[in-house]
């Protein structure tokens, strides 16, 4: 029995979209969910208290961030990250994979792992596949990732085969490794770059290993959307229906109602907390500079409709002024806002499953956001 | 009838010390109290609700910044200061005269105002006791400040005395400016340098003008404790009983203490706010730099006995790490155990105050506590 289970409840007949619940050690979740990034062990701005206001679940923390610094071992020490950050949610914890390749010439990989400079003080580090599960079992979230390789965008058809067939023997070994199994549940990371025929081979390979939760790396990396929409149809229909499935580092609306219509139950991306602490929030109609000088003298909320808290109780005016004057407390309410408003298009769109009326629901969002 | 009104409830038999209540358009307070400092209409990192759930009761906000940012007349067309940053509490404003002043070769002074340059972007601007007193009612706060000048230290007597002479012709100007008199209180500023008979001559002056309150301004500008101390102490007997006695820009919790002992009723500082956010926090025995390495693996609370929302939920080197990782909820965490520990202490004062024991409470703070 796993850790983690996923609940199939309802299945659009039109699309792939599905709602469903997802059991963890800290709760049950609804799903289709955005997970909240938290990675070094706090969502940027926020309290664990607004982010249970706003109906986040699951959040993500970076288990590559948190190996560095405050480590693992004090983490573990502190008595886990749930405790450590004051959070009683679900966790998830990615596997380092993703931010150590992303360092370019400061790592090297090899079979068995990889060795990289810290982005913090320049020393040298290791991270294999036992690593990463040892490191994310200290950790303590509910569920943890297999050690992957994200393929880059581009890649040739040669390295995204040997790229994606090391991945599926990465993730035996993290299966292997493991050791803390009662309160946390391992999922497996789909790969294959942008070839249809590596995605189908890395789908089949990974669900004969029977994870509880299937990851989709290695889209949103530079692709256009419409090829990540296609290769994103090629590789949900290979999973298993009872199993969620978890589409990585996506965040944008559009992507998410169609990641949605997909088949996809999970989603995460740092987009709305990153682009709030810029003076930037999101709304149906698509994004709202803020900071601007237009709402300067713009005295209503930034969404007469949108009960978070930042519009319930400010104007426009008011967080522009707190942008121009570099006050912190702007990037919390932007971020707030943000939050929710990702978190609240989620519990809309699974209500319009839940109403076998998803097709038109993702019809007119996208009709009526434009991708500024 | 004022639109503030001080209680007086109960006089220490051997101190000056003072429990009391500030009656205003925006709650009753009681008193001692700190005024949490909220420069540019927000209370930095912290929210309204979070202020409240600490007990603070009147905050303080900076005519100067707002009158330069976001504008006095956009923050009226906001519907005043409480609404357009969602305080409910009370709000005094200073009068600009302090930073104006501070402004050093950016500023000129002369009988009818000060011209000075905006320190955002160099533009020429005008306060005067009218122009002070005409923006601080567009803010709209309970109670607003005469626009006085804070004499520097040290200051001859010749200049001390012209300054201080001036101060309260300038107090009748903004007497006499006032239109917003229902809901707004004019508080008067004691000024004189560490001269005790200018000093007396300042009060003496200003009690016959009858302002429902008073300030004491120009201390805690760089002279030592002890004559700050002795020139309150000369200053404080001349205040009508009947009145609330604010001491301007003082918040260490020794100073405060004496301060309390001397007869103040009301203090205001960034002390608390400011240290918060390079990490360092405030307990009975002086403070602590928790970002400091000694708290890397420190589980416990910064206080065990502290009930702020920071103490109750997480540990130093939770504290620690976020403030190495420099992010912003660290600065939040600290600011709400820095804020609460102040009104605490106020709060402790108060109950010693009623129960006839403060000058035992002050020797036993003061004994503990080490000005580090």
């Amino acid at each position: 029995m796993s850790a983690v289970r996923y609940e199939l409840i309802k299945q659009c007949p039109v699309t792939g979209a599905r709602a469903g619940r997802l059991h963890t050690p800290h709760g049950v979740f609804d799903t289709p969910m955005f997970m909240p990034v938290g990675t070094q062990a706090t969502v940027k701005t926020v309290s664990p208290e607004e982010l249970k206001a706003m109906g986040a679940g699951i959040i993500l923390s970076n288990t590559y961030h948190l190996f560095l610094r405050p480590g693992h071992e004090l983490v573990q020490k502190a008595g886990g990250l749930h405790k450590f950050m004051n959070w009683q949610g679900g966790i998830l914890t990615d596997s380092g994979g993703f931010q150590v390749f992303s360092l370019g010439d400061l790592r090297k990989i090899k079979e068995e792992g990889v060795t990289f400079r810290s982005h913090i003080d320049g020393s040298k580090q290791f991270l294999s596949p036992e690593k990463a599960t040892a490191v994310q079992e200290a950790l303590g979230a509910d569920i943890i990732m297999a050690f992957d390789e994200c393929v880059p965008y581009p890649a040739d058809f040669a390295y995204a085969k040997a790229s994606t067939e090391r991945t599926t023997r990465w993730a035996v070994r993290c299966q292997s490794a493991r050791t803390r199994t009662k309160d946390q549940a391992l999922f497996g990371i789909v790969q294959g770059g942008m070839y249809k025929e590596l995605r189908k081979w890395s789908a089949d390979s990974l669900v004969e290993l029977d994870f509880p939760g299937y990851a989709i790396g290695g889209l949103s990396v530079g692709e256009p959307k419409p090829l990540m929409y296609e290769i994103l149809g090629e590789t949900t229909p290979h999973l298993p229906a009872n199993k969620p499935r978890y589409l990585m580092g996506v965040g944008t609306p559009d992507c998410l109602v169609e990641g949605i219509a997909l088949g996809v139950d999970m989603f995460d991306c740092v987009f709305p907390t990153r682009v709030a602490r810029n003076g930037t929030v999101m709304t149906k109609h698509g994004r709202m500079v803020v900071r601007n000088a237009a709402y300067a003298e713009d005295f209503l909320p930034i969404d007469e409709q949108c009960g978070c808290y930042t519009c319930r109780n400010y104007s426009r005016a008011y967080l522009r002024h707190l942008f121009k004057a570099e006050e912190i407390f702007g990037l919390r309410l932007a971020t707030i806002h943000n939050l929710h408003f990702l978190l609240d298009f989620m519990r809309q769109a699974r209500q319009a499953i839940l109403e076998d009326r998803f097709p038109a629901f993702r019809q007119e969002f996208l009709s009526n956001y434009h991708l500024n």
